[in-house]
């Protein structure tokens, strides 16, 4: 089964340039290697081309081992035309130091990435090259591109693998990231309507504005959960912007909207905060199935429902 | 509206003898005097003449300002073939001291009544009757009865207002209880079948047993209401005659089983707590509506089911 | 280690009369067969015999497995002058058919006891003395005192063993309690000022009445106890009597209020509820310790409090 | 009164370079203009100077009403030797672009500076310099100082006011920001042992590692917020980065932890999470302060300690 359809004519985009680890990601989804891909500058380009019509889904990175959630993402999904989330991909972040055919280690002076990049390498590069600066780049394949253009005030770029692989930019180190076991988190956004099947192993992603600002709002939502026995994979905290302390919290919960649990957590969630997004849900990238008690099954429920039936008389 | 069918042919029971508080009480119920009534000995009794077919309802009391609840009748509903509370009723606790003709206060050396209702009257007794010792009868109305037959070891009873009527026996002093603002709730409980249409002011009752003997237990119970804006007006514990430490919990909620948050309560209650018995919706004695948040109204369930459906594209 | 000083110049009270389960349990108390004992008439007049100076401690019963709480005692103990609870009994129920010399089981037409020994023996009765009829008497001892006396209106009784052994009367028949796993829990209370030294396996009394007529009120007093990991062993409601709807919870929980995690949970309950009574530490008859995580135990207290005061400069 | 010592020979520092948001800030501190300041590069070289005796204390951003928390500030005072916040200040988010003398708005093209600046301009750009693209820098005022050295690929940037002021250069506009309201918080870190004294309006900052991968771990840290009745303003899930899902929640609590309701909060966190960081007390930037119930003040503590120990007898 393929995660997007193989004949679409609508192409597919990701945050970019090219090379980056989001298009590494894209190449993963079933189905994706097949149809056109774009690049996109922002979280919030990609989905308006989404919204607009011009792609038929993108990808975007939403969370980081080390660096968290990705405002930008979390944002642009949680505002706007809605969207849904229908594929993840999680990817282990691994970095390589790339430049030009005949610069070697000891000519680099000055590095190209972007901020992130440079926050994951600081041992190799303190180890390794300590006098080397930093010039800060929109994106690590932006960086690898401007030494490709030759107009670069810098001699190397730090870079995902496939960037290298697209430009022929020659790998002076590999493995160069301080955390070996770094992964983003990726999640492929499309217009309502491809509601994926549920697999037993799903997540569904929320964005749920705090209803009013007062002491237990938040116990208040979390209760939605736990009287239907559904738990939280993420919980990630941004503010509406309208002023300090004013919160929407992006949530993962395990299971689908077709699960009994999940369905009715939603009906109350909605009932507490209105303005409430859901947000998709999807086959979990682990294929790892939650642990349900019996009494939060869907036959539980099924059973309960036909139990107050049964009463009404 | 009657409460009771008034072509009913099967009579009404009550908890006996004739002249009880349980008699006054199901004589309040609408459409009651009109049909036959009978006594029954026990709680137990008058339940299974309504299991049997040979009662339509049986009224019993169900929890007393003083005293707390009536575990008699607490349990009898809560075991055996399944009932259902159709209509309450709230009566004012006022006692009489009642003898034959011709005997006077001086007379009493002996008083025979229910020990509830001694307890209730022991200032009275301490006042006026310091010396006068205690028979102990199974009812107060039985003690009258016995005064009438003549057979009795004491010469005065403490007794309901309803029994000097039916018998005839004479007043010594009336208003002789301790509270003056004790009351005791009745139940009229009958077969499956009749359900009271919701009235705005209702009431659910249930016997909830504690799913497991575990720290968590009464909190998930309590979670189940609070998620759904239930309020409980009266909980008991009783235990389940296993075990020390093993409950049921006799619980009264705001709402009819026709209202939403009632009905999704009880999908939840019944999942976690699979042996709860619904033991009936019925109007509320004091006609007090409950407060229902905005987000807790049957509009908002509805709404809420209606976003979740729209959801599944 | 005896419960009560061996030589103390007080008199033990119970409820009595002699023979009654209460004499049976006060009687395993260690160093209690030493003193004198006498009985009290009602839960009451036995408390006040201690408040008063006339008893150093009263024997009641508390609870039973298949009665639930006893209400007498339960409130005794919540109103008036502060006492503790500094022991505690659990007997089994075992009840014995009694008559005089002479008497078979063929003469047998009434039978005298209590009302509950009636109700826990009706299985026998049934198959064994369908026609008899209850003779209600205010405890099962005094049913069998009447027999001895020749005065009563029965010819056989219903007792504890201990009175057919106290009285010489004939054992007609033993062991005819319907539910053979029933027990009787006791305590003993005294005037305070004789906690009890923890034992690593205790339990703690109190009566909490719900601070405010509001939904919420209960789960704050149950966040009180699962905020330290404190469990509760029984909870049961009673009503003040002051209105329909508003209560008292009587409340065993586990651990001694010189454990750490109790203290704090005592101090948060009397902050929410301020007029909540606390009624003694003392050890567990089964002799059962709690299972308390790490993180509960004095030590992570002690470590917490430490923790805290480092940080204040 | 003044929030840093005035005699101190240690300077103070900031995120720099100099004329940034964060020095504005640092101006506003009582006592703050009389003493040196030196920029940082990065929060965690700021705190490092404080770490290392080089700085008294460190001014950082910690959080903005449009972006959410600062990461970087973030984990680096949740990590390495413990700080302590002792000040914050909340300024408002006004953006000028700037050019040097003769360069008028229709000769610019480029535009330089922070990526978050850029986002929360792009509609006032949309409306004057559509086609105008971002140079990345690595702050505002990074962009300024180019411009000044004349060695930048733009020909404007955008920063705040203090450098147009610091720098001479030319306004071309002032208030150039998309949300008018949009407001920046700063804190000022210092090493312990300038506890500030409590003011009644007053905050407490914590990094809280959730204890263990289980649905209740948040429900139970916020339990014991909720026992002592501590309210939340900001609560902000970090990845720990050790694997996704693994999260330390940064918490700002109203108190401080002289209070006692905070200090057994913090006392009850400890114990459920050990590794706990208190990140200081210290006065509110709005000197609001919290609506605290009479049964959760300093004196419901006390009176509540003190009739636990009147119980010890």
């Amino acid at each position: 089964m393929t995660s997007v359809p193989t004949d679409s004519v609508l192409p597919l985009t990701f945050l970019g340039p090219e090379g980056t680890f989001t298009e590494s990601a894209l190449l993963k989804v079933p189905g994706a290697a097949a149809l056109a891909r774009i690049p996109s500058n922002t979280a919030a380009a990609a989905l308006n081309k989404v919204r607009n019509g011009e792609a038929f889904a993108a990808m975007l990175p939403i969370e980081n081992s080390i660096e968290g959630g990705v405002p930008a993402t979390l944002d642009a999904i949680a505002n706007g035309v809605e969207l849904r989330i229908i594929h993840e991909v999680v990817v282990p972040v691994s970095f390589v130091l790339v430049a030009r055919t005949g610069v070697t280690l000891a000519d680099v002076t000055a590095v190209g990435t972007h901020p992130h990049a440079w926050a994951q390498t600081r041992e190799w590069f303190a180890a390794k090259l300590p006098l080397a600066t930093h010039v800060p780049a929109n994106s690590t394949a932006a960086a690898a591109h401007e030494l490709v253009a030759g107009t670069s005030a810098f001699q190397a770029a730090v870079c995902a693998p496939l960037v290298a692989e697209q430009t022929g930019l020659n790998i002076l180190a590999a493995g160069i990231e301080d955390n070996a076991g770094a992964v983003t988190r990726f999640v492929l956004v499309a217009k309502p309507g491809s509601l994926p099947v549920p697999t037993g192993a799903d997540k569904t992603t929320l964005a749920i504005p705090l209803p009013e600002d007062h002491p237990g709002a938040l116990m208040a939502i979390l209760e939605q959960f736990a009287s239907r026995g559904v738990n939280l994979s993420r919980i990630e905290s941004r503010p509406t912007g309208q002023y300090l302390g004013h919160y929407i919290f992006s949530v993962d919960m395990e299971g689908h909207i077709r699960d009994a649990r999940v369905a009715e957590a939603l009906r109350g969630l909605h009932r507490v905060s209105p303005d409430m997004r859901f947000l998709g849900s999807y086959p979990r990238a682990d294929g790892q199935p939650p642990l349900i008690r019996a009494y939060n099954s869907d036959v539980a429920f099924a059973e309960a429902s036909t139990w107050v039936e049964s009463l009404l008389v």
